[in-house]
């Protein structure tokens, strides 16, 4: 405990000094580690090699070796991100708000960095450069516990992003936590008056556990159980290729669909041949009565699938008699992420985004824009599934606190 | 267990029906129970009675007594609270942001209400109705969780107010956690996937608990550890009003002085002064050698005193040599609620504002100003001192959260 402790006073520390500086000054940091990363791509292959043994020894899959994996092409778009969040504007000291009080006095609401920002996440390496990197733009240091998975590479990172913040007096800004047992976690997620937030990145149970463990303030991200209600008067064929788009373009997305729904009276005109568009995709579909009625080959839908967030190829269908039903459904089982309706009628859209609690709701589009790089915000720190803070896409802004300033001439209050 | 987790059910299927009411039906709601409130006024005393009893049995102070009872005035009060939330303006709707992304989807960020917040807060019974009404004007259900010394009165003010509900179908708006023991708090703390946010009002211990306890969303309050540094270059008798507005006008309160730091270059002219005045006024000064070397009647000041949240009519004293050494002892000590300089340094000023990580930071002028009412926003929920989602005084907006809207014409994702 001592240890991540010191960790967090002398991150603190650090983001005293962070909050003082200019945004030119961040950005000559972020430029500085750019280079570094350039320059030590070797030492960081080498380390990164270590974990990719480790990983063929436990029979990992290519795709996950293919996350981990750090060549000087992954290196480089690395730097590249780096040298991208250069370019975004500083939301630190962006006034959010001013006014006069009727004592006279002048209040600003200013936007400051957190402070401190924990990130706890797993397996992928470059999730370390790209957390740091947008903390120190806001201004922002940061403690970091990835996975025992990445462990050497995102020492060596780490290694390098420290060394170029030396040349600043700010080596303490990125702090990595040298332990991946599970005690070091634990730790962090209760590092009060160190840590002013805790954002977790990755799998479901580890999100669960942060929100059950943590004592310091989380922003819950991630878990996406997200729908598509197809109304009545939906352009189907645009329908079609929306349901497709958000569950094949990236299946192990957060922002995939997994359920769709489907009002009764297009059911027989609709549903045939999306049945058959999915399948020839290699989709597999659960469905309610209707749906297994209407081809052989659909398997039955339970509970257990409309709960489930498949992140995989398979897709549950249930026939629903209204807007409001379908809604109904969403409600039990949303977990607040994304959900769509395709309609073409005023009334239904209205209903739907006024009467669905998600953090990103859509009319006629496809989930999968719930992304800070679609929304425009030129980087994503994750997507948060709260509603404390930050809801949906998280960005620089989402990366800042706020504070009054109020400039008085001697006021007291009477 | 299962019956709290029953409320949750409950406020939960409420919150849906509120986030669709319009304003006009929101200070519908909130007309019938002012109106209510007064026609049931025998009742709830005759209720509070009880309350006052066993307080007056278990040797209670006057003061304690006074913020206990609800005699016609006080309900009356009450009741004029209710009307006045009335005629704030409704935040839910409000849009923050609105653009078009690259893929031409129409982007609104627009605020909604947070769903169910859960308040866990102690002793005075007008916390009952204030924050319920709060909430529901901002469209939000509620799980109060009062004192034992006050839950006849709370019983009482809760079954008056789902009366009124009741004419609009909302009668479970609103729920109060029958039991004080200690468990139906810490069950409460972790309903999640039920609450949304949790504030808890009262004393730092009950707000340590829930922080530590806690695994749903919690917007930590109120402990205020403020200080006033008076700088060399500060109009004198300026400060003097200023700190003894800020240490007397209301001791208890959070954002009373605790701590006077003043420049050395001052210290001889400006202190035997200012020592004189706060003892005239009863106050107990603990001060450090030059301080002490001044009044033979100070008490010398401990590490422990500068810890300490006085709420009392006690005050610590420090002389230090700059600004910067002033903001260093700001930054060991502060709990981050409500700092303030006094000067006509325009260097100072800046570095202050911008340096001091508080929720509230003035140049010349009293930290009695944190306040919702102060600031303007008409209301108060209570004052964050954490930095995610609000900080400083909470009124009706920071009862809020945001989704977004986003229309699109059948995009899919590339």
């Amino acid at each position: 405990m001592t240890e991540i402790i010191e960790q967090g006073q002398r991150a603190r520390q650090s983001a005293r000094k962070l909050a003082l500086l200019e945004t030119s000054q961040k950005n000559d940091l972020l430029a500085t580690i750019a280079a570094a990363l350039r320059a030590n791509s070797t030492a960081i292959m080498t380390e990164n090699a270590k974990d990719l043994a480790v990983a063929a020894e436990n029979g990992v899959t290519e795709p996950m070796m293919a996350r981990l994996r750090l060549d000087e092409n992954a290196i480089e778009i690395i730097s590249q991100g780096v040298e991208q969040v250069m370019k975004l504007a500083d939301p630190v000291g962006e006034g959010v708000n001013a006014w006069t009080n009727e004592a006279g006095l002048k209040i600003a609401e200013e936007r400051v960095p957190f402070g401190v920002v924990a990130i706890i996440y797993e397996s992928r390496p470059n999730v370390t450069v790209d957390a740091a990197v947008l903390c120190l733009k806001a201004g922002n240091a940061t403690i970091l516990r990835g996975g025992k998975e990445a462990i050497h590479s995102n020492r060596a990172l780490v290694k390098v992003i420290q060394a170029a913040l030396r040349a600043f007096g700010l080596e303490e800004a990125v702090q990595l936590v040298q332990s991946t047992e599970r005690a070091s976690a634990k730790q962090l997620m209760q590092l009060n008056g160190y840590v002013d937030v805790l954002i977790p990145r990755g799998s479901a149970g580890l999100i669960q556990t942060v929100v059950q463990e943590a004592t310091i303030p989380v922003i819950e991200t991630g878990t996406g159980n997200c729908h598509i209600y197809v109304d009545a008067s939906a352009d189907q064929a645009q329908a079609e290729a929306i349901i497709i788009n958000a569950k094949v373009q990236r299946p192990s997305a957060c922002n995939a669909v997994e359920t769709v729904l489907v009002h009764e009276a297009i059911a027989a005109t609709f549903l045939p041949g999306l049945l058959t568009k999915l399948q020839q995709k290699g989709i597999e579909i659960r469905g309610d009565e209707t749906v297994q009625s209407l081809n052989e080959s659909i398997v039955p839908a339970t509970i257990h699938d409309y709960e489930t967030e498949f992140l995989d190829l398979i897709i549950a269908i249930k026939v629903v008699d209204s807007t409001a039903t379908a809604m109904n459904h969403i409600e039990r089982y949303s977990t607040k992420h994304s959900e769509a309706i395709l309609t073409n009628s005023y009334a239904d859209a209205q209903l739907f985004k006024k009467g669905v609690d998600a953090a990103v709701v859509y009319v006629n589009a496809s989930t999968r824009f719930t992304d800070g790089f679609e929304f425009g915000f030129g980087a994503e720190i994750g997507i948060s599934t709260q509603k404390l803070h930050a809801r949906g896409p998280m960005g620089l802004t989402q990366l800042t606190s706020v504070k009054y300033v109020v400039s008085g001439d001697g006021q007291i209050r009477h």
